[in-house]
């Protein structure tokens, strides 16, 4: 019992038979005891149908106005979403996010929630009405509407539960977090539970069903979050040991701790090399600082002392749709930075293993360069953080890298 | 010079073409060094798609959610014809109804403006930055949106003038009023001015051009109103001495009085008579109560004594539409009403002459009723008001009356 905030992202509210489905998820909360906060997206579709028009209207167009014009999207499907509830016999009304109001700063179209002010929303909700926000906007200090930028409704609804001091259930197209993907590993399997600092790794790997920001958010609030999905028959009886999806949660909360809990990989990737680069303060700063301006986001960045002993070898990833521009602002500032040699490579893939259990575990790196030297495969480049260790191969060899790992570190096992 | 509320309704605002024509509109009154708020309406079809999105949700829906919904579409075209005046070089910001705020009471779907709190806009005006306002909406007692229900964007830029002081323009895609639907009669021509009091006789008569409501309220707030196109080109040269479109205003500003200034008609007519009704109190409650309660609007009403002496004889008229529903009612509570015997007749069409110079000028009804019987058009019914005269007749001499009237009253002289 207690408070839940259930957030439907736009394909689980993309038309009326979704909302409806989406709606007897909420019916079961509502039935189960629970205190309900709903937070919507727009309906699949039209948030992009308003940012076209935005565009078109003026490419380089004030953000106040965009915010006012794509924040209707989800003032339309909260509505609905209220209706249908009315409709199924559930107390529901609409909140809009000036009307809680959730206030952010001023930054239109990439706004950070400040406050929210969920006192009159809270009343509501312990007289048994539903609360549907409207997710991704809020209002800033000019008393105009604010959104948070792609993506925000997670955020949103991790806010809105750190205000409530209730769980959250992200309901998406996917069941929750798998071990790897189940398009290369068919042994893949759902994890029940998941730490906030793995689930952030994953996000920040391409991993697309949590907003990174979110995760962030419900980490230092402590919300406990449920990714699930919102197409499973509504009327299921849940699983008691587990729930359904996957929960994100301290590590504290994780008993059977795994040493590494999945595998991810990134292809499109590409790698460039600066050879002989004049090894001294500012040189870093030199190259990725216009990189940073042309707004070329790179990766993994490695550096080593070259063979002569005074200079440096500077390897770096990006995506490789970037790899052009990246190449002309380096050429262009040649100069400035002083390398000997300017090489590139595409067709190099990330792959990478993830897992709070490496910090108390020796070997776990040892063990994914075996691994991989037993099936032949060559590591181009490695980084290492406190629970995640990556290295760059050759694409080819991604599907099988993956297949390898996982069984090297028994994920197979359910 | 002053302040002007230009008004856009769906047609004109239909794409963001004919968004950027309306802002041109604007630039030229801009440059006239007119202070400007714009009032929008939603992008042609938004509200009905909106609507139907809600009727689709449950056809009995709260209408505080609808109201939530509809407004959506309103916000969107304020957002973008405050980029597209910003990209040509005018200061300028979108202001939902709930910003301004205007006020409303809360019936919702129905609202009516209580009170327009301008100040902030205004002083936004003063400094040169053109107001866009969302039509069709304000914020009720309970916070929450409102909406003035269909065709409301007239009465808020009535409603945004009267608060303003200023005049008022309302384009549509018309260029103004006629003395009668060109295309019956090639000779009708726009009238360059016509009374609140003639506009709102036409207005209820089916001229779709202005909403009777918007019209009421100028007229007590003596907000002069001029109807013209959004679809002729901005940077025509206006004629000094009439302005392009009609005005709508005040009687005494109209220096030449015409007895009549034109002619309407309507088709889809039906007839209902009721023979013999006891000649009681309370009879005519009694067979209009339930057609009120069956929301069946009738129009003319004609109660004569019959040739007995002690019963009456009714007839009314009422779009053919409702012709079966009607009869229905009516036999369903015939022992109720007691009359002795119905008919009804379809086929039959209304014509109307208006004019305030009715009021000092006699012969005027006498003069339609000759010209109509000069082409052996025979009069079914007749009602009057103090400045409209409407006659029944059979619907296929329609053109014919239209026509001999037009002449018989000198409108075919411009």
């Amino acid at each position: 019992m207690g408070r839940l905030v259930m957030k439907f992202g736009g394909t689980s509210v993309a038309g009326l038979e979704e909302i409806r489905n989406a709606a007897r998820h909420v019916a079961r909360e509502v039935a189960a005891g629970h205190q309900v906060a709903v937070v919507v997206s727009a309906m699949a579709g039209q948030t992009d149908r308003l940012v076209g028009l935005s565009t078109e209207a003026a490419p380089m167009h004030d953000a106040r106005e965009y915010d006012a014009i794509v924040a209707s999207g989800e003032q339309v499907t909260a509505g609905l979403m209220a209706i249908v509830l009315q409709e199924q016999g559930i107390p529901a009304r609409s909140w809009a996010g000036w009307q809680v109001p959730i206030r952010t700063d001023g930054v239109h179209a990439a706004a950070r929630i400040t406050a929210i002010e969920a006192d009159q929303m809270r009343k509501r909700m312990e007289q048994g009405q539903v609360a549907v926000v409207t997710g991704f906007q809020g209002i800033g200090p000019d008393q105009r509407i604010t959104t948070l930028g792609r993506g925000g409704s997670d955020t949103s609804a991790v806010a809105i539960a750190a205000a409530l001091e209730a769980a959250c259930d992200i309901y998406t197209d996917v069941d929750g977090i798998y071990t790897t993907d189940p398009r290369i590993v068919p042994e893949a399997h759902k994890m029940p539970k998941i730490s906030y600092e793995e689930m952030l790794e994953l996000a920040s790997l391409g991993a697309k069903v949590l907003q990174t920001r979110s995760v962030e958010l419900a980490m230092v609030h402590g919300v406990k979050l449920r990714v699930r999905s919102s197409f499973e028959p509504a009327d299921v009886p849940e699983n008691a040991n587990t729930g359904p999806g996957t929960l994100v949660c301290d590590e504290e909360d994780i008993v059977e701790q795994q040493v590494v809990s999945g595998i991810t990989y990134s292809k499109d990737e590409a790698q460039i090399s600066l050879r002989r680069v004049r090894d001294k303060p500012g040189v870093s700063a030199a190259i990725f600082g216009p990189l940073a301006e042309a707004e070329i986001s790179v990766d993994m960045i490695v550096q080593n002392v070259s063979a002569d002993g005074e200079t440096a070898n500077l390897t770096f990833t990006l995506a490789t749709k970037d790899l052009p521009r990246a190449l002309e602002v380096l050429e262009g500032a040649k100069e400035k930075i002083g390398f000997g040699e300017l090489n590139h490579a595409t067709g190099v893939a990330k792959v990478s293993v993830i897992g709070i259990g490496m910090r108390s575990h020796a070997g776990v790196a040892s063990q994914m360069f075996k691994a991989l030297a037993d099936k032949g495969i060559n590591i181009q480049l490695i980084t290492t953080s406190e629970i995640k260790i990556s290295v760059l191969i050759d694409a080819a060899y991604t599907e099988l890298a993956v297949r390898v790992l996982h069984s090297a570190y028994e994920l197979d096992k359910t």
